[in-house]
């Protein structure tokens, strides 16, 4: 861990850089595989899972079997749990529907927006050595309640061909309608493309490694949407003097653990606390399983002091985090100046792990910086909002003539008469 | 045109087929650019303005004096027209505003979300013959109240260096803040990456010729947000004996003139329309001024006779139109069935011209069948939701243990620990 303190504003695009994720020098390698899915279909999916999986399959459908047999495989508890967490996931995206309502712009003109959910998407699930069935229930729970008529999920198999029984557990209490054994470039170009069984969808959802990302990218210039443009998972605490080091130590270490690269990033304007999250960050690591991989995270992480909170929050702004924690006296004050940001939790009591897992919020959200201009997946992200729009008489004899006016200045005098030609049927 | 009577569900494919568009093999070629006015800023800009533009300029930056003398420049009437349409955009895009509720999804924990307008956006107005000043206020009028801080708009300028007044005098009036006499890649790529004179935005806008559309998905891969995908602007009229020939021919030639790849498509389950159609277009098309433009357009046009209203949206919605005119009688209902437009426009009284320029809603829209995933630009586009959850005591309690038990069998044992921290300080 690197301890900043009080640096200048000179300092701060170099503290606030992210490891840069370059994924185009994939892309031959990446479009190869695509194309080999696209003109092959199933062939290729299957040849492709025996060559990067180690998985040798005879069909790509996960059978009914299997999910019943999934049910069986897990503990009550884990079931227990998985379900409370999509009812609070279920209970938050639902009171995101949207109700458009019709304006009357003019008298006569009246304009709406409808709805409707995305008739097709795809969910890709990462494998290796963790089961992401959060994963699962923060993507289909949401294309659920959308209306997503056809939700199909890809995730890899293990090397016996299986699937985690948590992961088929989740998607089948989540509402998906088809899983595929599928993993990497070979499940994103069979979702974009379509083949014999995995259908063609209009979005992909979901996160992946560097190949998994650059797929999506390929796809996404022409011929299917994709959530968001992917980055390493990262976290900010804000504190402040009233903050548990225990708490804000265990904070960074969950961000840490994901991975190599993530990010965890201390902000305060203790410098007791500041020297107190070392010391806790060593004694909570000690105990971890994965703590090499938190401690290889950790060279990277910053703990950052600043001379005020105002100070801190404009860092924080500049940084744009995917995941912040607030942890100061007046938090909702301070929540209500943040502009740039994924998810906030508040408090000392709101771990980011809640909204991992449970508390309802999406887990899927802008890294990178992306959150200057990116949000994160919600119920908006699987649907469409439809404009639609009636004129009657006095609405195109109030609004023609202008109309007649902008054609014309913008040489585009067809347009002009599909106003006209109505304009004198009224007369 | 291309008359086709009662197609085979087999022939749907080919008649829904647009032309496609590849830019990827324009990659190289733009890449060099923008990497150009990456590194080199202010000077790049000005060198290719000199050679793509012919305008030899000396700044960038449009003057004040420069858009005070617009308004000189234009007629009474057309600031007028601007002015109404201004105002019905407003009046439409204000009506979409967000106002997050907050749900508590169990006894304890609260979430909610909160729309903060995107800091900094840029919008392209391409040149050429037209100046589509209709453009800049279907941009910069949501980016203002969406509350975008820095609204940046970029333009190509003639020979003489100078923009349209009807240009600069929507964008006054629509409050964008900063204009530049820059156009195609080396605009994308200067506000992509910001020069000495032009800001970095976080989000692009706006149409543009295939460079255009490669340099926006070159640096949509990693460095900024851009709208959608582009591809030729398209119609669909979806009309039954009740139409007026007249009106449809009218929509049908207001797409036309475009260009040379756009789409005007009939769907009809009236043969006599679609008889009648065929000669009011040739009829109107001989008087306008766009004639040679919408003739070649119109050969790819298809004016399709289908058995019945059924067999009419379900092909309306396969091939999910930019625009969608429905006129036919109870359009209301058949609107309802609609899953698949960007914008649809009802009833004989209402020509897609109204939505281009000022009916309220927006005219940049998905086109290329991008309406099965993507929404056209609405004040959503200008903003982010931010989720925000705040977890008290009975909270963390209540999902505390679902949450443990989540991180534990994804084997994020740190996950785990930043519940457990919490729930032990309880006790």
């Amino acid at each position: 861990m690197k301890l900043i303190k009080y640096p200048s504003k000179e300092q701060w695009s170099e503290l606030l850089k992210r490891p840069t994720l370059n994924t185009e020098n994939l892309f031959d390698t990446v479009r190869t595989i695509i194309n080999k899915v696209r003109f092959e279909g199933d062939k290729a999916v299957l040849e492709y899972e025996a060559t990067f999986d180690k998985a040798v399959l005879s069909t790509l459908p996960v059978t009914s079997e299997e999910i019943k047999e999934a049910e069986g495989k897990i503990s009550n508890e884990l079931k227990a749990a998985i379900s409370l967490a999509k009812q609070n996931i279920e209970t938050f995206h639902a009171s995101q529907r949207f109700v458009g309502k019709k304006v009357e712009t003019m008298n006569g003109v009246t304009c709406w927006q409808k709805a409707v959910g995305i008739e097709k998407v795809g969910l890709y699930i990462p494998g290796g050595t963790a089961p992401l069935f959060s994963t699962v229930l923060m993507l289909a729970v949401p294309a659920k309640i959308a209306g997503c008529k056809e939700i199909v999920l890809c995730t890899p198999p293990d090397k016996n061909g299986n699937i985690h029984p948590a992961i088929l557990f989740a998607a089948q209490l989540a509402g998906v309608s088809k899983i595929f054994k599928a993993g990497g470039v070979q499940a994103i170009a069979a979702m974009a493309y379509g083949t014999e069984s995995i259908p063609k969808v209009y979005k992909i959802f979901g996160p992946g490694n560097q190949y998994v990302t650059a797929a999506k990218q390929l796809v996404s210039l022409r011929d299917v949407a994709i959530d968001m443009p992917a980055g390493p998972s990262e976290v900010e605490v804000l504190a402040d003097a009233s903050a548990s080091p225990v708490f804000v130590a265990a904070d960074l270490l969950s961000q840490a653990e994901h991975g190599v690269d993530s990010q965890a990033m201390l902000i305060t304007t203790s410098e007791k606390l500041q020297a107190e999250v070392v010391l806790e960050v060593e004694r909570q690591l000690a105990k971890l399983p994965r703590k090499e991989i938190a401690e290889k995270s950790l060279e990277n992480s910053k703990l950052i002091l600043v001379r005020d909170l105002e100070e801190a929050l404009e860092l924080t702004n500049a940084y744009a985090p995917e995941h912040l924690i607030i942890e100061t006296e007046n938090y909702l004050e301070v929540a209500e100046r943040i502009t740039n940001a994924g998810s906030v939790f508040l408090g000392s009591l709101t771990p980011e792990s809640a909204g991992d897992y449970a508390s309802g919020t999406n887990h899927t959200l802008p890294t990178n910086g992306y959150a200057k201009a990116y949000s994160g997946v919600s119920l908006d992200s699987f649907i469409r909002k439809i404009t639609f729009q009636e004129i009657i008489s006095d609405g195109i004899q109030a609004i023609g003539p202008a109309i007649e006016e902008m054609a014309a200045n913008e040489h585009l005098d067809a347009h002009k008469n599909a106003v006209t030609v109505r304009l004198d049927s009224l007369k």
